[in-house]
């Protein structure tokens, strides 16, 4: 437990968690302050990457730059249940050939029209999640 | 639409459904670093208040900075078809008694267990919201 009394979870969780949802939410500063947008995602070895435009606010603040990546679930019926992780690490563009075909074949499609051949890769450098479990919740994996 | 192609949101809508959904992300600033934490909150006047710990790191670092906040919604078997709104303003504790009375009476039960008498107020000054809805996604609402 944390001091907020939540459950800490371990690393492996936490890239477990990473890797099963679909969306998840990149924090970047943009012109000095805090700044967030949801995108789809791939988990591509200890990295995520997220497909944007070349030209978009993402990839031009966050080029180069530390940034968070954020995951979480929680329960409809029950806000007091879920779990949220965090992932730290810097952002840069994809450019290496090889590794480019790799991720193209993970098959990250781009959520909105338009020309993405951006590729933003968010190296992991720090994991850390937590749950929130309530004795008034049900029950959950 | 914007340059990538969504769907831009009227800041009455982004506020109606800012005023929806129980679970938010806080996004800040700390120790130089882009941060997140999801939350629960409620939305009171033109501000979202947070119920946390006077110790935390979120009041620590948040109280007197710029922050964002964003909630948004993902179709879970469609993840091509959401929306997401983002508020951005300045934080501030909750000191007045007349305001904290009226905000205690709002109910916002704290997730975590033990002292959480620390509200955080953060003022919006923008809003803004995309909605992606793909024509192979179902008609939502």
């Amino acid at each position: 437990m944390d001091t907020a009394g939540l459950e800490i979870l371990g690393e492996e969780e936490c890239l477990r968690l990473l890797a099963d949802v679909p969306v998840g939410r990149i924090v970047y500063i943009d012109r000095a302050l805090p700044a967030i947008q949801p995108v789809n995602f791939v988990v591509h070895g200890q990295s995520v990457v997220i497909r944007t435009a070349a030209r978009s606010r993402l990839a031009i603040a966050a080029t180069g730059t530390v940034v968070a990546f954020e995951v979480d679930e929680f329960n409809d019926n029950c806000v007091r249940h879920g779990w949220s992780v965090v992932a730290v690490g810097r952002a840069g563009q994809v450019t290496d050939d090889q590794e480019l075909a790799s991720v193209r074949q993970r098959g990250l499609r781009p959520w909105a029209p338009g020309t993405r051949e951006y590729y933003l890769r968010v190296d992991i450098e720090i994991i850390s999640g937590r749950r929130l479990r309530h004795a008034d919740a049900p029950a959950g994996p």
